[in-house]
């Protein structure tokens, strides 16, 4: 067969993948939103087959031949660029699925779906001795995947690479180290400022529908196409892809907390329009996604934090709020709204975090993962030592299990090596950001005069158009000349937190 | 292998194909309820793959291995009657598909597609020679399916048997027949009458919002589950099944016609009855759905018609409807709201028309398509003979093939045989109507009492359950104990209608 025919056999073959993907997506979303729950566990069935089916086609025969045949080195100027980093990506995902024995991937499934409910329970109860059974045999699980995958050197390392691809321990090391150097100080600072914001206001009830008209205005605002996606109400929100034409969100209405609703929303918009903005030429490709949970939180978080949290937008938009809101912002200014919703100081819950404490937090899991995979933990002793890096990062010691070790589903869901990613993203935001006011020194004047459009086309250009097409570090470094560097967030955050607690 | 190996076997090879069939269902779902429009191009590929995936199993080497093994004579004592249900519609669905060449078939999806493009322009500007090269086509596909699957005797018999398996035109000639025989001079009677009830309060606006409260709660009365399904909006209203845990209904809001909402609403429960009491056993077996597109529309015939038009139901609901309204029925009396909604006359449009008419708009369409493909018409005709026909069994003339022939989908779609189930599920309901009433002799006071349970307990219990576990033939006479009566129908109309119209 001609390279060509090959390709164009390797390209249907593919598209039929994303094609079930789409589909897992859709039954996904259905499940979270509004399907009926008597109808629930037949439709988890209905995943499991379709799960199936994508499993089977990624490490079947017909993959191994096309790997093969399009791998090969003779012939590989005759290849699109497109074509060989989708290679590349079935490769990876083949690799990483091959070498596992089915049986044993069988087990872990099971077993996920097992902890996630027993840690329902353990958090409930706050008991840590029932989920330790659990997140042993996960562990012990992920320790020997590495094992199959023969990885030698450091061993979290392939953990990382699933979530932020080219992301080392060796270089997140000197990332976190150097922004927790600079965090923790401003932290403290902060904490015992005099200048304390009032924010009371900010707790008076917001009706649903109100909040609801505003998140869709403001949805509008930032750029995302409602005739590519929508807007549901779910307990936790989300961002979901069914194809970069429709691209969904979910937001959390809370009446006496409608900013964390306003912020959530913005924060899930900023993932959509990574996702609504990619080539529609990598539409039914391995590419046509995110291309790295870091990136995607960069994306997010830019518009949470940058937008939704700066004064610039709020210049703009501080009207309209008051006339969604009932009367509740009259005698408030522009400034101490601003001060209210940036308000900061040490936590328990990560997910309630401001953003300046955020990555401490990240920080904490970080180290306990890189230990236990690296042969200098067990889980038995995962609560004693959350509970001493709190105290060491953050200040504070949580009074038991459910406020700390047992608060996030990360680690029953057998997902470790994600949360690093969560900081990574924000390291990159506020380099993106460094970068973009260059290029449009009147940024804050466009932001404060409604004008979002150049933020969202920058962040289009240089991020979002090329979906899996770059790695993580190839969109930061030919973005901003050079790697993952903390100093731009450090930056941003001594800059506006010292002008808010009057440093 | 041991026939229960083989068995084992089979039934998981058919619930994944139920699955994909969900999954396919659920792609629908969304697609005509708010998925945002730049998705829906890839999102029909999605249901291309899937149909493929669906097409592909139904005549594979495996199926025909399950067929050939499960349909030896010498083994049928050693297999379950769900099992022998299973495979008798297996082998039916393998029948119908693998006799036909695939390149015809794939020619005859892209041609259904076209030709219901094009009825949409040739409907807007009432212009039959725009549609009629499509229509030939489609006619002359089915006239060569009905060769290729070897149909020597009355060749519309193979297209009713896709839709209403075991029924026949030897069987149809005679019930439409005697119906006809008895409603035309009916409807005569009825359009001649000096008692023509007033409806004008009918058309007060009636706000969506409040709709929208009544048809929830009418569908929990009539015993729709809403843990096993959800009502939501749409142009077209429609009953959709995921499995029998989610059963969806959609409506369309009229704000100044409600009863059609409320009695559309009612038309789609009944409908969605049938599919959340089906027995829980054939879950992931093709026997779970209704057993018929007549039986189907036996059930929700009999919710709009017999309950849903029915004094007994609105001697119960008047008060409440008032409390929705907005004052439009306070000098309305219950027997003057009653006649109001059962206003019948003669009109053009199927989809709009009456109870007592209805029927006669099905025959116009029954003896064209038996035409057709017995050899008696050709597409180039059809314009003329639909009005001919029009005239002969309501009296009335369409100005125009808008108002005619081009009405309908189901031609462009396809869909020839399809009609004759509407009026057959009309006669059905009212032998069922029959029985049901004899059985439970207090059934008029059960109804204006509000207790539909006892209805819908019955068609449970004689039909909802058996899901396609019997044929449409098989329900009617294990419940009725004869097979497709019109006379029941006939009782119950002139007995209705004469009573409205002072007959």
């Amino acid at each position: 067969m001609a390279i060509e025919e090959v390709v164009q056999s390797y390209n249907q073959y593919v598209k039929k993948i994303m094609d079930f993907n789409e589909s897992i997506a859709l039954a996904e979303w259905d499940m979270r939103t509004g399907a009926p729950k008597k109808g629930i566990k037949q439709r988890s069935e209905v995943v499991g087959t379709l799960s199936d089916e994508v499993f089977k086609r990624s490490i079947s025969d017909e993959m191994k031949g096309y790997i093969d045949a399009l791998t090969d080195p003779s012939i590989q100027d005759q290849l699109s660029l497109v074509t060989k980093k989708m290679i590349e990506k079935s490769k990876k995902t083949y690799d990483q699925y091959v070498n596992i024995p089915p049986e044993e991937s069988k087990a872990f499934v099971i077993l996920q779906s097992e902890a996630q409910s027993v840690w329902q329970e353990a958090k409930e109860k706050s008991d840590f001795a029932l989920l330790k059974p659990y997140l042993e045999k996960m562990v012990a699980f992920k320790r020997k995947f590495i094992e199959y995958w023969g990885v030698k050197t450091n061993k979290y390392d392939a953990l990382l690479d699933l979530y932020e691809p080219g992301l080392t321990v060796q270089t997140i090391d000197q990332v976190f180290g150097k922004l927790r150097e600079g965090l923790i100080p401003l932290v403290e600072a902060v904490t015992s400022s005099k200048a304390q914001p009032q924010k009371d206001f900010l707790s008076v009830p917001f009706p649903v529908e109100k909040q609801k008209a505003l998140c869709l205005h403001l949805l509008r605002e930032i750029g995302y196409d409602f005739e590519a996606g929508r807007l549901d109400e779910t307990e936790h929100p989300f961002e979901i892809t069914l194809n970069p034409g429709d691209v969904r969100v979910t937001t959390n209405f809370q009446e006496q907390d409608f900013i964390s609703t306003v912020l959530g929303t913005i924060h899930e918009g900023g993932h959509a329009l990574y996702e609504q903005h990619i080539s529609r030429d990598l539409v039914g490709t391995p590419l046509c996604e995110g291309t790295s949970m870091g990136i995607h939180e960069s994306q997010s978080l830019f518009f949470e934090n940058f937008i939704g949290r700066s004064k610039a937008f709020w210049a703009f938009h501080y009207d309209e709020l008051k006339r969604y809101g009932s009367g509740q912002f009259d005698h408030v200014s522009l400034d101490d709204f601003y001060r209210a919703i940036n308000v900061s100081h040490p936590s328990m819950i990560r997910t309630l975090a401001d953003e300046l404490t955020y990555p401490l937090h990240i920080m904490v899991r970080y180290d306990i993962e890189k230990a236990l995979f690296n042969g200098d933990l067990e889980v038995t002793d995962l609560s004693g030592v959350w509970n001493e890096k709190m105290k060491e990062y953050l200040g504070i010691t949580p009074a038991n299990d459910r406020e700390g070790v047992l608060q996030d589903i990360h680690w029953p869901g057998g997902d470790f090596g994600y949360f690093p990613s969560y900081a990574l993203g924000y390291v990159y935001a506020a380099q993106f950001r460094h970068v973009m006011t260059r290029d449009i020194p009147d940024f804050d004047n466009h932001v404060s005069s409604g004008n979002l459009s150049v933020v969202t086309d920058w962040l289009s250009k240089h991020v979002h158009q090329f979906g899996s097409l770059k790695k993580p570090l190839e969109i930061l470094t030919d973005t901003t000349g050079e790697g993952p560097n903390p100093q731009y967030l450090l930056n941003y955050l001594s800059g506006k937190y010292s002008d808010i607690y009057r440093l």
